[in-house]
């Protein structure tokens, strides 16, 4: 259970890392859209193991496959099954892994949950999984942008202790893919880029904040009371491997100001109604206002290090860990196109809601 | 849409906060649990307002009414429906901002959702509609008590810039609600409660940190991939009022550590696998791993202040509102047993559906 | 659980027979419907016991009222709890069925399922339920024929061996309600009401077939492949008490034709697609095809007989039962407005869904 | 939407039938159950076509493969991804019908919906879509016997005007497969065997009636109120292709029975408390009560005909359209495993959902 997500545009990611396939099923995609393999390729590349020096090594193509819902280059509104053949998964890496619990993965919980796990590699817990989610997001992006002409843009805006300087409502996606850490401040970046060969050279590893924003947001999405767009971005976000926290506008520094300083004034612009500041990060009372959306999404250093580890096996019994296997140090710079993924899914859930609920979807 | 939370243990709230009641329909609840309708006003005691000098000065007495579901003081595992009339509801309080919308509100975005509003107070988006959270999360918190032994202890972590100190694995209820600002770290509560008082001489509000700890939780809660236990605790949280963030565990803190400082070794003690650390936070890919489960919900200072502030009415005019009525200049206090609750009816779906999905909830 | 139906247009009903009231959730309701309490009330009074001298003479007034949801006199597209309260209920009448399980009814099953139940009364499985679901259904049908033009027209087709000739394209409402038992074949309906009084003198009971027509349905409506529209019309009369069958267009007569003789020709008539027959029953692949919706309900004899009946009590042990307490010898005319109020749940919540998913409904 | 069934065994199917493959996404299957792919491969040899003389004589081989979800012959408790890759697909048998509307097909309804349908076959309102329930439902029936001992058998009942005798309570698999229309009166079926070939020589074909009994159900499965067992069994079938009815018990039949005809009388036998005679077909206020459950499913006459039609193409312009390829002329023998199929998955969802809320299954 817990494989789908949303309620009118649904997908379900199904596959172990070191299983046959992965992919996902999306049902609910509105029929007409225009949608080639290739547009779901170009997010999946952005995701790839081996893209860039500061990446795992492992050379996994990751060729989408469109097996349903797409007819003459159209989709049909019946569901769509994309999948990913595994090639390049060198279970022996793991073999020394078969009874060890990896700390702080997630070995231990799926063994006492399940009784059971695919000891070759993460199974579903692993960032494998996460290629459904991009190939989803991928269409995602698409409705939102032909539709709605919304756009979405996430970068890295915190490596370990090394904090970028980003404008969210200024930034391009070109400034983003201008390095390998997908950093758009480019001074931070190389200083990240450095940090990051250390912790390699290191057998170490590091954490970091994703920024996302949604630029050109119609007005009205959101369900109260618990399907707040807020509840149902951060549910998004914490759902990915190693997502440790999540915040949306001023997030916890908004907790040490005044209302009189927090509050984002409204003023009308060309008949439109704005805030000055935008604290709230695009969403009042769980809706949108039109404001960009703003959020944070922080994970924490990876699990698997090159380091001798205390831990158990599974009957319990003291022993030590080291990994091997080819991983990244920091997963940030391929997070990015994943946080993307899961802001445009929720937006694209809510925007067909909001439609069937109201009839309109104002500011589109 | 939105109004309901959960799947095996299902809630739907109801109610305007100047309509005739507010209240919860709880479904799934286990049958043959003893309840009492003082078990749910014992919590909405902790919740109401005018609770204390630093609360807001409403008196709404709250009182709780069960009218189906009991029977004979045990569940019938039918719908519980929990209602509160509404009483001292002074809507000329309101009657000044029929037109206006209040800057950080819901008004504008509910006028812009929906093409109407109550504008006799904040409707749904008020904090009065978690009545029925409350109420719902007092039969979760018995649930979990009485079947598992699970408990859920929340306490003020943080007001404005002041924090406290508090040790999640040992703190007590009865030290939360030994002072009115429930902050177990007494000294601190003192400068909190004084920082409250000037805020409301002010005019203006203060947001915080609530932290809340569950104890004794069983192993094996939390599906994959996207209802991860995290990932649902983060959205309860998340659709709260006023809540602008979540962490869980080591949270946006550890995203400065390296794995090798993160990473939390497995020991064996007892029979129990054990986590020496627990930046993990008592869940690890997405499932509890039988430690403490500790989690962070970020409050926004309260929107409603007593100042002049620069606003627009509901034609785009712009005009300025000052804030009158009774409202807590502080809501973390009050938000305490709110975020408990949250927590309670998470986990208690979780729990119910490991049950189902698997026949066993080990640990119990 | 279960006490929830639709998607987009959500009901939940609460409420034991013998509890202190029984009422309904609407979560979906579409905002700014003109909606009041007589709406409901309308509708309520169609259903509710004591009408005439074939129905029980329980004198239950059933007043509604609207507790949320609706704010000056316009739905706010938040829930809209409805609530009646239960007055007349004659607990003694029960009080000699405490242990002994009725044959037929849910007394043994709900024993079997929960460990407990509410032995005054038929608790969630009495027909007393369904006040929930037509005060639900008043609203729904306010929805179709407001924004849609949609009609829902159900009339009693069969009672016992009597059945009616009724022709469904031409029936009208007022022709339904012209006698005590909602059969519009005038003369059948002076047959059927002489059979259910001798049933009542018998102190035995009857059962029947209420059919329901819908007329100018959008087109479109209904989502393969498990929501198919005749599936969810399907489901949500077999959730009716009593009810042990269901048929669409030609139903389990059509499966003694040749396909050549059932298919439905296509014809095109002032632009717009028909069929010559309709035998499909306006669905056609799940789907609504323009053409009016035919189904029909079998409804058993009604298990509360006032003859003494072979049974057991809660331990095993034979004993005997005669009913007691004032009930219908015939649900039938009763069924009526349910069965209409299923139909317009159904229909309302695929035109929402169909609405958010395509952005359009054809044929409004 | 719509394609998704299920709440705690959950399955969503996909596939065009000439699209590249179809299958079906399990999630929620319980963990550590052996499976291995010949227990699918078996079901789908009795769905496939081209099994016997009456049946089309498409040569599809329909081999399943697991691509996820079971490890080393034992299911992880992840989503189970079966697919079957189409392989025998003319096309060119459909060019003919790419702008015509086939009558009683799906054609019309599916371009009203969705503005696009792929022409080349029914797309998913074929039969080609049941190959991802019957798949899910081997693994269900599996489920269903190892872990509670219940056996699931269906047949057919009815061909044309054409009744079988059969005693559900007694009747084995063997005489169910020992013809090839599936029919366990052996008399009958010879009869019915001819009634086809003779409906293959007329171009025409025929419907029929499927029954199916489940034996050694638990006691208590079934959610009041929307959910009750017949109403999620009979949403089953009516979402299969070409059923038009569902009757569960006395069914249709029952409505002609004076209630003290009707009611099952409760007696005790061993412990175990059970009913004289079984009108109620399983199900009492729609929780099973350990008695067979019996449903019948009505199947209209197969759309496609071989001989010319009255139609209109996509421009609405009057043509006529016969049908070619190759088609059943009755798809009753292969709707018995499909039937099966449905009944499986709906008790496995309730079992779980049964156990999770109750924390036991009685009977099993």
């Amino acid at each position: 259970m817990g494989n789908t997500m949303g309620q009118m545009f649904r997908i379900t990611t199904w596959g172990e890392s070191h299983g046959d396939a992965v992919g996902v099923v999306v049902d609910g995609c509105p029929p007409r859209l225009s949608l080639d393999v290739s547009d779901i390729q170009r997010e999946l590349d952005r995701r790839r193991p081996g893209q860039s020096e500061i990446s795992t090594q492992r050379k996994e193509g990751d060729q989408a496959q469109i097996l349903s819902g797409v007819f003459e280059g159209r989709t049909l509104g019946t569901p769509i099954l994309i999948g990913v053949w595994n090639k390049d998964s060198r279970s022996r890496d793991y073999e020394h892994m078969r009874t060890k619990y990896r700390p702080s993965h997630a070995d231990y919980t799926y063994d006492a949950k399940y009784g059971i796990r695919n000891w070759m590699g993460g199974g579903r817990a692993s960032a494998r999984e996460t290629i459904g989610r991009v190939a989803a997001g991928a269409i995602a992006k698409k409705v939102l942008a032909q539709e709605f002409g919304t756009e979405i843009i996430g970068y890295v805006k915190q490596v370990w202790q090394l904090h970028a300087q980003v404008d969210p409502d200024t930034v391009t996606g070109e400034e983003v893919e201008s390095n390998i850490v997908r950093c758009p401040d480019q001074d931070m970046a190389i200083r990240m880029i450095e940090r990051i060969k250390q912790a390699r050279k290191d057998g170490d590893s590091l954490g970091g904040v994703v920024e996302c924003v949604a630029r050109n947001v119609p007005v009205g999405l959101g369900e109260p009371v618990f399907d707040k767009l807020e509840a149902d971005l951060g549910k998004s976000m914490l759902s990915l491997p190693a997502c440790k926290g999540f915040e949306v506008g001023s997030g916890f520094g908004g907790t040490t100001m005044t209302g009189s300083e927090h509050n984002d004034p409204f003023y009308s612009e060309g008949g439109r109604i704005r805030t000055r500041t935008n604290n709230s990060g695009g969403i009042q009372g769980g809706i949108s206002n039109g404001e960009n959306i703003i959020i944070r999404a922080a994970f924490k250093p990876t699990a698997t290090i090159m380091k001798a580890q205390e831990t158990v096996d599974d009957e319990g019994n003291p022993t030590t860990l080291e990994g091997r296997g080819r991983h990244d140090p920091c997963v940030l710079p391929r997070a990015v196109p994943i946080v993307e993924s899961m802001m445009a899914l929720v937006l694209v859930d809510h925007a067909l809601r909001q439609r069937g609920q109201t009839g309109e979807v104002r500011g589109w």
